[in-house]
């Protein structure tokens, strides 16, 4: 077998801060890889935005990030997989990974086999896109899926707000319905989401397993390494990060919920 | 005296439906004025965007609102009109009214001549400009002002999720130094929060004074008609309502929260 080698950066995008909690955990798994982060600070949420705008956005965002010679995007932002994913991949021949069929097979490997309830969280666009409930219900048909949108969870993580007792509270109430009828598996279906993983799983039934887009997006992002054939050589030329606006901010809020993420230097670009 | 008519419209805007408490009031205050209003609802929130942003977007949502040949412009946003109301006063002839100077009058106003301490809440970017707090330094120089950021209270608001427990917390947990260290009146400094109004109040000093932009801009807004002439000869042509997206939900929150407005069609309009 011939082994080829491609040294270029893999580009991966969000809306916001969000997008970091898949790129801390794509750090981790693939030592070697070179990555650019763009968040679109600018325009953040795009989870209360319609179809046609997240789906511009998504294409301007990348645009963006394939003119730094990219050689695979990933799209860190469930609203922007569920809405702006099939004109993206229309848009360029650089492969795309999306959020969505990733983490809807993670909840079906959680399930072990038995039969359960899937729960999927996400903003007013990704629940309104039924992204995942569809895709779902063509990789195991026969599962119940129960959908909510919980919008407020992201202006909380984008604050740091997220030890406050009314912190705490808006998860319960929001969760409620989870609460009163359980589901085996819970997909966290927006990026921001992770960060409150311990307060969403303390409200909880215990047994529920929750699902989020990073540990799911890295392992498709292993299967397209490996199919393509696209390895770096060397070791990793590190990681740049851009956002549409608000440097400082947004470098504040990375380092309040990822202290261990190395953000260097931001660089603002105009879109 | 010479009485001169002028029938065109006057033009208001807002990041989003925050705006809309500030519409009501002219509407009561002014039966036969026309109204156009803007909401720039695809790039909604301002309050955690740059100075620079802030600007640029002003700019362009009040071209389009001169587009409709207006008489005069209110900025229904304090973001806004913190950064944006210099830049935008050199760009257009028409008189433009912000809220920061007339909530400053109205906060003076409310402490009766007496000596006391005024509080300003507001989102992230009003707070960093300190033009509140700048405002009233120079009409009532020995006066102490206490400002604080209070970003979460906009996407509370935009979500319709007012009357929720875990809401009630979160404005106890965010204005908890005036609860320490109370203050005589507390301008209310962005359109958003006077939908808060109740439950704000609840947790202050009985003894403290809410000062909202709406009834503070409706003065500015009588002596700019009295002093440039320019009232309306016949009934109100109506309101028109423009936004930048998703005018279905505008529409639904709007409907949510001040149910007397009445909104018959809103027109999506691309920036």
């Amino acid at each position: 077998m011939n082994t080829s080698y491609d040294s270029r950066p893999i580009g991966i995008f969000d809306s916001g801060v969000g997008g970091l909690t898949v790129l801390q955990e794509l750090l981790s798994r693939f030592p070697q890889e070179g990555f650019v982060y763009l968040g679109d600070t600018a325009r953040v949420p795009y989870g209360t935005k319609s179809p046609a705008t997240v789906q511009r956005y998504t294409i301007q965002v990348a645009e963006l990030l394939l003119q730094q010679n990219v050689k695979g995007l990933v799209a860190a932002c469930n609203t922007a997989s569920a809405l702006g994913l099939t004109a993206l991949r229309a848009y360029t021949t650089v492969p795309v990974l999306g959020v969505i069929e990733p983490g809807c097979q993670a909840a079906i490997r959680a399930l072990q086999g038995k039969t359960g309830r899937i729960g999927v969280i996400g903003t007013h666009a990704t629940i309104a896109s039924k992204a995942y409930a569809q895709t779902l219900s063509v990789l195991l048909p026969e599962c119940p899926v129960q959908s909510l949108a919980c919008p407020l969870f992201v202006p909380v993580v984008e604050e740091g707000w997220t030890s406050q007792p009314s912190t705490q509270l808006l998860i319960r109430e929001s969760l409620q319905p989870f609460i009163d009828t359980p589901v085996d598996v819970l997909i966290l279906g927006c990026t921001h989401y992770p960060i409150l993983k311990p307060k969403i799983s303390s409200i909880l039934n215990p047994g529920t397993v929750l699902v989020d887009s990073a540990q799911a997006v890295a392992l498709s992002l292993q299967q397209l390494i490996d199919t393509q054939n696209i390895r770096p050589a060397a070791q990793r030329e590190g990681v740049r990060f851009y956002v549409t606006d608000a440097a400082v901010r947004f470098r504040e809020v990375a380092a309040r919920f990822l202290p261990q993420l190395p953000i260097e230097s931001v660089e603002v670009v105009d879109l």
